[in-house]
């Protein structure tokens, strides 16, 4: 049997949940592909680092995970994660560090670590994929690896598998979605006529508002995320910071009664269209929808992608309230891939 | 280059639909497959049937077609459709004839003979993916051909593709969907409180509505489409007269106006689960859905499946007011799957 040996940079709540679901599906993984999958690097921020060429233990890195928050054992290691990424033995890695999405670091340089290696490379951060797609495309055309990222927009949904596997040969002209859970609350609260302070409270509550919200309310997570989508989709070629990014800060309960008595709704909307000359033109913010439209009906942590193209006209896809499993499949998903190469 | 040639049966709409998109993509199909796809017969009920081995004239084919409702030029033949399907050179069937849904036939013996002989088989009629889809399954993975049939369910929109290729290694527990662009009309349009003898004269003038509305009206299509959908995606071994189906023909005004006041509206839903013994059981029929459902939203001819699997949760995917173009394309990526092989 073969082996593939994953290095994870991050081991989070997703890295867990793939960690399970890892061990759930390995029979099921050699049976298909003749292939034992092994985790020979972990490193994290704060649960320390574990290296062991032959496969770490991974139903006891999840435990200590979890019991204790940091790691221990003989697989524990002095190297760095930069260490590992440049000398430990894998094949592929996974990176699942926190975003930075003003930059895209660190987690572009792993990535480009890795591949500059030789080694295939999958993430689950937006970052890389907005920042420098076409750098990470290139250097892995380059180097024959493959390099991953289903997971970066709506989990493990499929967006950019389903026009590169599913929708060959047609020509994506615009994408419109809605892609940011936190302020698609916000709004859904609002206009039950919720006071602000109390839906806050109850998004930080509920986990998907962060402490600091900005980065979801002024639409940076968004403008990410549509940057993502344009460069994979349409090859935009464009930086998060080329969007034209408005967020729903400034968004009263007056604007919210307005649009209602219009028979519309507020959403934060991304859209990805070309100008006259070709151009990939990407905007986010708020907009108003007819109530009536499939859209409107986009509530809580459900998104959705609509993708217009030559052949197929629009067709969307929808990922409905997903959990942390659905964020793992996009990595397994992927690792899969990895597998089939 | 290489040659794949093309045997059709069936040169209605979305043949000629087919044959148009294959034109314009031929150079595209060149450069990326190195393969000039050739259609070398074509058989018909009213416009005659045409043989060439080296290739009939498509573009030819098509403005006889459209202008003459008949075929002419040397290429006429007089082998009937089935002595073409036996003994014409072709390395793939692209099953187009009308569907008998009752039956599954004739359709399902063309693909039967194509197959047998060895060729690759892409159907866009749901007949026998309905009724004979193991029979055909097998026989193809027998014979180590290609068996496609994207279309059947909501034409070219990726349903089957989707699981396949975007959700590996995912198990499908449940499918729900709207399905029938006919019932939806109707449904949305008794909504409004337009009178039926109106909405089926519209709907005919519209081209949705069926001289017979029969079919449609009372869940045949729907049924004939979810037992595709379980027999692929959920492997249930069924036929469509082992659905439990209710059409919306007992639906009144009054029916329409209670659910109203529930917040609701009547959709006609297709559904597969699992029972308790782990049997697929198939269900059309009539449901209240409420207003603010995305369900609810899926008006005129929009269609929608939502997918449930052990590792993605619920997935939906969405074809918006599709054209006989989203159909070609349906037969147009089945063939890239040929090409691909």
């Amino acid at each position: 049997m073969k082996a593939l040996r994953l290095a994870l940079m991050g081991f989070g709540n997703v890295g867990q949940a793939f960690g399970k679901m890892l061990l759930e599906k390995q029979e099921e993984i050699q049976d298909r592909y003749d292939t034992e999958v092994k985790i020979t690097a972990i490193a994290t921020a704060t649960k320390g680092n574990l290296y062991n060429p032959e496969g770490i233990d991974i139903a006891k890195a999840i435990e200590d995970a979890e019991k204790n928050g940091s790691f221990n054992g003989p697989d524990l290691t002095e190297l760095g994660g930069i260490e590992l990424l440049e000398e430990a033995e894998y094949d592929c890695l996974m990176e699942l560090s926190p975003l930075d999405i003003f930059t895209g670091q660190p987690a572009t340089d792993h990535l480009m670590i890795a591949i500059s290696r030789g080694k295939h490379a999958i993430t689950a951060n937006k970052g890389p994929v907005a920042w420098y797609f076409r750098d990470l495309k290139y250097l892995a055309e380059e180097k024959n690896v493959g390099f991953y990222y289903e997971t970066v927009v709506m989990d493990g949904t499929p967006v950019f598998n389903l026009v590169e596997h599913t929708l060959k040969m047609a020509k994506v002209t615009e994408i419109r979605g809605i892609l940011n859970s936190t302020t698609n609350f916000i709004l859904e609260e609002m206009e039950k006529g919720c006071d602000m302070d109390d839906i806050m409270a109850r998004g930080r509550q509920m986990g998907f508002i962060e402490a600091d919200p900005a980065m979801d309310i002024e639409g940076y997570d968004a403008a990410g995320k549509v940057t993502a989508l344009l460069n994979v989709l349409m090859d935009a070629g464009i930086r998060p910071d080329q969007v034209k990014r408005k967020g729903i800060e400034d968004i009263t309960m007056d604007d919210i009664r307005a649009a209602a008595s219009r028979g519309n709704v507020i959403k934060l909307l991304c859209k990805g269209s070309l100008d006259e000359e070709g151009n990939v033109i990407a905007e986010v913010g708020p907009q108003e929808i007819p109530r009536t439209d499939m859209l409107a009906s986009v509530n809580s942590t459900t998104s959705i992608v609509s993708i217009t193209t030559d052949l197929m006209k629009t067709v969307s896809i929808v990922e409905h309230e997903p959990e942390i499993e659905q964020t793992a499949y996009g990595v397994f998903g992927d690792m899969l891939r990895v597998l089939e190469r």
